[in-house]
C-alpha cells in the first residue's frame, strides 16, 4: 500500500513533527513510503528515504531536494518533460499548527487528496483548548471546570492551578501556578503563545491515562490503556523525546470496567467528528469517573507504541477514509432567470 | 487599490456566488479589480472583466479563459515566457461550502495571501448551525432553543418547529413544520443536506432584523438596521434575487436603545473571531430582547445596500486586515540532540 507520510510545517512542533516521521518510517515495514516535507516558508519537498535523518532538515540540506507543487493533480513534481504526482493516501504527522489546526485538512480536502488525519472540523475543535471543552460539553463528556482568560482579564483564580495558551499542544507554553505571586509570570508566558489562555485546577497526583483509537471498517479500534510516566508534567524536552517512542508499552493496571468507561467516552468524542483520523484521548480518573483531558488528533509518532499491530491498524484505517461528497452544479437557476430575461 | 474577487465554489450556492460577484463589481467603480472564479472541480481562472457575465458561467465558455495556479506565489498565471501573479487583497465572495466553511480561508493563510473574508475557526462556527450556538452561549449571547436532530433520533419535537440542516444557507433544506404529520417529509429534505439538522420553535411574525458590519482600524463600522421583507421565510430563489441587491434600503423603524442593543450583540459576536470580514447578523427581537439568528460571515453582494459609502467601507477593512504571525523554526532541539549524541 503506497502511503506518503507529510511532515513539518510551520508549527512550534516543527522539530517533534520530523522526529515522529522517522519513528512512523521504521513502523510502517511493509508499506511503500512516500515522505513529503512542509518548510517553515510551506514550501513542500520530496524526502528520498535515505535522506530521512533529522540534519537533513535542521542543516537545511532539504533545500536541495526536490520541490513539490500542490494541485489538483496532488503533490507534483516537475520533471524535464512533464511532471509525476505523488501517489497514495497521505498520512498528515504535521503537529500543532498548520497539521493540527485543520489548514492541511482543508487544503487535501480542497484538492481532493485522500488522508489520515483530522478534518477541518474536528481540527478547529481539538487545536483549542476552550472549544474542546464545548465539543466536551455537547457530548455529555466530563471535563475539568475552567476559566478562559484574556489580557485584559481580571479575573479572581484560585490555587493552585494549571495555564495553557488556549491554542498549543506539547506542554508549550504551560506553567502549573501554585500562588498569586507565580501568576503574572506564567500568564505572561502563555501569552507569548496566544491571546487567550484556559485556566484549569492543578489535582496533584490525578490518575492521568492515555487511549488512542479509530473507527475503521471493522468497527472502532482500541489501543491499550496507559498510564504516562509522568513528574509534574511532561516539558517540551520530555515530550520531544516522547514522539520518537517505538517500543510497545505496558497496559496500566486498571479495571476492565474503567477501560470500557474510557473506550465509551473515547468513542462519543470520535464519531461524527474525528472519521478518518487516529486520535489519542488524554484522560484523568478522579474518584472513578473519566474526564476528558485533551484530544491529540495527531498524536506523536502516531501512538504506535500503544497498538500491537501498527501497521495492519494503518492499514485498515487507510481503507476506511471518510470521503467529501461535492454539490454539483448545473447552473439551473441562472438558466432560469436567462429564459424569464428571453436571453 | 488593488481588489481581486474571488467567487464560484464548490457549492450549492455556486450560482448566488456567481451573482454577488456581479452585484459587488458594480459597487467597487474606484478599486483596481480583477476576478477569480473557482469552478466546481476546484480550477481557478482569470476572468477578464467583459467576461463577468452569468452566461460565462453557465454555458462554460469560462473554460477557455486562462487557469490560475495558487501557490506560494498567490494567484499565478502561466505565460509564454514565465509566470504573472494576481496581486493585492482577495475578497472571498464564495458563498456557502468551500467560502464559508473556512477551506479557502485555509488556503489563502496558508498561502500568505491577505484576504478579505471570515477566518477558517469563525467559518466552522458561523457554517454549521450547531456551533453557532455554542458560540452565541459561550459571549452570553441569546439564540433560541434548540434541538439537534440526526437520521436515528426519536426525538419529541414541539410544533410548529423550522426544521434547517446544520451546515447550509440561503434557506436550502429549510421546512417549517407545522404538525407532527408534516415532519417526516421536512426531515427527508434536510437529511439529503446534512446528517445534522437543527430544529427551533417557529415563531410566527417574529420581527426580524439583519445587521452588518467590520472592525476596521476607525473601529466598529456598522450598517443601517434593516428589517427584511419576509414572507414565511425567504425560499431559494427568493434569496437568489435577493443577491443581486445594489439598492440602498431604508433603515427599520425601531428605537435607538434597539439599534443599540443589536450593535452590541453584533460586537460581541464579531470581535476576537470576525476580524478581517464584513459581517451580517441576522436578529430575532422577542419581547425588546435580542436573539441572534444566523451568522452571515459573507453575506450576499457583502451587504453592500445596508452601508452609505461602501467603497470606503471595504477601502478602510482592506486596510485592516489581520495578519497571521508565523512560528519560526530555529532546530533548537534537534541541534541539541545531536550535540548531545555527539554527531
Amino acid at each position: 500500500m503506497k502511503l506518503s507520510i507529510l511532515f513539518g510545517g510551520a508549527s512550534y512542533e516543527h522539530e517533534i513533527s520530523i522526529v515522529s516521521a522517522i519513528t512512523v518510517k521504521g513502523k510502517l515495514d511493509s508499506f511503500d513510503l512516500s515522505y513529503i516535507f512542509c518548510d517553515q516558508d510551506h514550501t513542500f519537498y520530496n524526502i528520498p528515504e535515505d535522506k530521512m535523518k533529522a540534519k537533513v532538515f535542521s542543516s537545511g540540506e532539504y533545500k536541495k531536494l526536490p520541490i513539490l507543487e500542490l494541485n489538483r493533480d496532488g503533490f507534483t513534481q516537475k520533471k524535464f518533460f512533464g511532471s509525476k504526482s505523488i501517489d497514495g493516501i497521505v498520512l498528515n504527522l504535521i503537529h500543532g499548527g498548520d497539521g493540527e489546526d485543520g489548514s492541511i485538512a482543508a487544503l487535501l480536502d480542497f484538492y481532493s487528496i485522500n488522508f489520515i488525519g483530522p478534518r477541518k472540523e474536528a481540527s478547529v475543535f481539538s487545536f483549542d483548548k476552550e472549544y474542546t471543552k464545548w465539543l466536551a460539553s455537547s457530548l455529555a463528556v466530563k471535563t475539568l471546570q475552567y476559566a478562559v482568560v484574556t489580557r485584559d482579564d481580571n479575573k479572581e483564580l484560585a490555587y493552585p492551578c494549571i495555564i495553557k495558551p488556549a491554542c498549543l499542544g506539547s506542554s508549550i507554553g504551560v506553567s502549573i501556578v501554585k500562588s498569586e505571586d507565580e501568576l503574572e509570570y506564567a500568564l505572561d508566558v502563555a501569552f507569548e503563545f496566544d491571546s487567550r489562555v484556559v485556566v484549569e485546577p492543578f489535582i496533584e497526583n490525578v490518575k492521568e491515562y492515555n487511549l488512542a483509537g479509530c473507527l475503521t471498517k471493522k468497527g472502532m479500534q482500541f489501543s491499550i490503556v496507559e498510564e504516562p510516566n509522568k513528574e509534574e508534567f511532561l516539558d517540551f524536552d520530555k515530550k520531544y523525546m516522547d514522539f520518537s517512542r517505538s517500543e510497545q508499552v505496558l497496559k496500566a493496571d486498571i479495571s476492565d470496567e474503567l477501560v470500557q468507561k474510557m473506550r465509551d467516552t473515547f468513542e462519543k468524542i470520535y464519531r461524527g467528528h474525528f472519521e478518518g483520523a487516529l486520535i489519542r484521548c488524554d484522560f484523568f480518573v478522579i474518584n472513578n469517573t473519566v474526564y476528558l483531558n485533551e484530544i491529540n488528533p495527531i498524536p506523536g509518532s502516531m501512538a504506535n507504541y500503544l497498538f500491537e499491530d501498527f501497521e495492519l491498524l494503518i492499514s485498515d484505517l487507510a481503507s476506511s477514509l471518510p470521503r467529501l461528497k461535492r454539490p454539483s452544479v448545473n447552473y439551473q437557476y441562472i438558466h432560469n432567470i436567462s429564459k424569464a430575461k428571453g436571453k
